[in-house]
């Protein structure tokens, strides 16, 4: 297994990634064509069989063991005020994921999904990026390990999910590095901050920028330097489930943005990723054309926690339901077209 | 409860249509202001939760008793090679779905919904509509009525789906005549047609628009000359569960042509109606326009058979549960906004 131990380590995970079972994928498209329905009328419903079977390996793929996992963090970011709510809510809602008290808990449980919250040195916030580096190597590296531990060979599907109160500054601020453009076209609201508070942000993201300038621009330095540590570790999840072929469904802007250094540096990373929704927040549309995904969901969510990739998750379950369960031509004895 | 008897009937009952219940809105509104998550965050879930609650008179809506109908009828107008699959398909169909092998079982079951198939009459093809009318007044009457009967009180949900080859024929032949507009804003492949074959069913629609132009414009008179029995069936099923104010799931193209005739002369009888999702049949996107309803999915799926409904079923649910499930602010301890 990938493991975590130099600052070359993410480098190295980043290249000769695995690519899905095209064998598998050829059986399951055999099998669609021979199912009870004009050939291609269940639409997306139908490529989501397709691709669960290359990356299970499996024609027809299960979603057994679904795991949703949310990292959580503090930003030291925070002391410039980017967010609506205060930096101790982090912890107050890590504690009302154990019990059973938030979105994702019902989203989860709703999706048939086990639910993982993985707290990362909560009490140590990540240094102000706007003048240091948000994490040392060490810290970054322990982070992208705690990700990459929670992806057990075997699972079906991985959502991940984060929390951490001033993330979106640190997302924008991931987003703008890696993608370049202007530090607005990433920033938005967040969890609900007004004009004021979006231009301290543009602000802190700018400063950041600047601050970061000089260093070298691979995924891992970026990441030290602009992200935190539910951030890093989302990265190391997705890295690890891609090279275990686990598919995974991404959630809004702050997960997506993660991956934001690692698709500049290796594109195909997000190939065994489905979007699961397009946030509210107005950089994730943009981000998501970035990553060429288009999302399953649009619902105006904008809460994190994994919330809009637990809902995605039905559709996936409704794609396999069809794919495994429905009839052939022949066996339901149905006339093909014309 | 309502009653087909006259030619009357469909006007009287769109006449007087009741409103959702407000104090169960406001309470559910309430309820949400409490939860633990950004105020707007789940963006739709939020909304559905509302939309829920007015129309069940329950600050905390449930989806215990959730009913799929697929009602199917055959169509005279098949005669003129306006569908990719022969006649035959519709009952072949019904016997699919009787035994468990279309993709609206497996669906239906994934959504946790009761499936029922009403086959109306399938040895007795309506008229072929471009040269009288598809339907007697006693035939529209009694496929209205079959359609009501399955609206049960108490039902949490109602979704309603269709089966009849060349039923995208007479749904274009209804949106024509209900809004107007070039028969080609309302004619699509299908189940697959080509080119040829979308000329032709062009041609239908036009020869049908002429044929039924001097008759009165009411949403009897459209219904009975240019639709079929099972789209008669939804919008009398569609009808009786407003008047018990079950709210209901529409699926695609065709259910939703069955309501053109009735928004056409009531605008407002699609306000206990979610629409499901956008099919990839082009017409779709520009009915649910002229409804005022945006659609939940967004999935390129064309089958019919209520397959997208009962896929948007699943955002219902996790609507629900988050609505439900989730901690307030008080009882998870978690700070409010700075």
């Amino acid at each position: 297994m990938m493991r975590f131990d130099t600052a070359e380590s993410l480098s190295a995970a980043l290249r000769d990634l695995p690519p899905p079972d095209p064998a598998a994928i050829e059986a399951a498209a055999a099998r669609q064509a021979e199912l009870t329905k004009p050939a291609g009328s269940l639409g997306r419903l139908e490529t989501i069989a397709l691709f669960l079977a290359g990356w299970q390996g499996n024609p027809r793929p299960a979603l057994d063991k679904g795991r949703a996992v949310i990292f959580a963090g503090n930003h030291g970011v925070t002391q410039h005020g980017v967010s609506a709510f205060p930096a101790d809510v982090t912890a107050q809602m890590v504690a009302n994921f154990e019990n059973g008290g938030a979105a994702i808990n019902q989203l989860a449980r709703h999706a048939g999904l086990e639910l993982r919250i993985v707290a990362l040195d909560l009490d140590r916030p990540t240094a102000d990026f706007t003048r240091a580096s948000a994490m040392t190597e060490a810290e970054c590296l322990d982070a992208l390990a705690q990700g990459a531990a929670v992806v057990d060979p075997g699972l079906d599907l991985l959502v991940v999910g984060e929390m951490g109160i001033g993330n979106s500054t640190s997302a924008a601020a991931l987003c703008a590095r890696s993608f370049g453009g202007d530090p607005r076209d990433w920033v938005g609201p967040g969890t609900g901050l007004d004009a004021d508070g979006q231009a301290r942000k543009i602000a802190v993201v700018e400063r950041a920028l600047v601050t970061h300038a000089g260093a070298p621009h691979d995924a891992f330095e970026t990441l030290r330097r602009l992200g935190g540590r539910e951030i890093a570790a989302i990265a190391g999840a997705v890295l690890a489930a891609r090279h275990r072929r686990v598919p995974v469904m991404l959630d809004g802007f702050i997960a997506c943005a993660a991956l934001a250094p690692l698709v500049a540096q290796a594109p195909g990373i997000v190939d065994h990723c489905l979007a699961g929704h397009c946030s509210a927040e107005p950089g994730h549309a943009r981000l998501l054309e970035r990553f060429g995904l288009d999302p399953l969901l649009r619902l105006d969510m904008r809460l994190g926690e994994g919330s809009g990739a637990a809902v995605a998750v039905s559709i996936v379950r409704a794609a396999l339901a069809a794919h495994s369960g429905m009839a052939t031509f022949a066996e339901a004895q149905v006339a093909r077209r014309l």
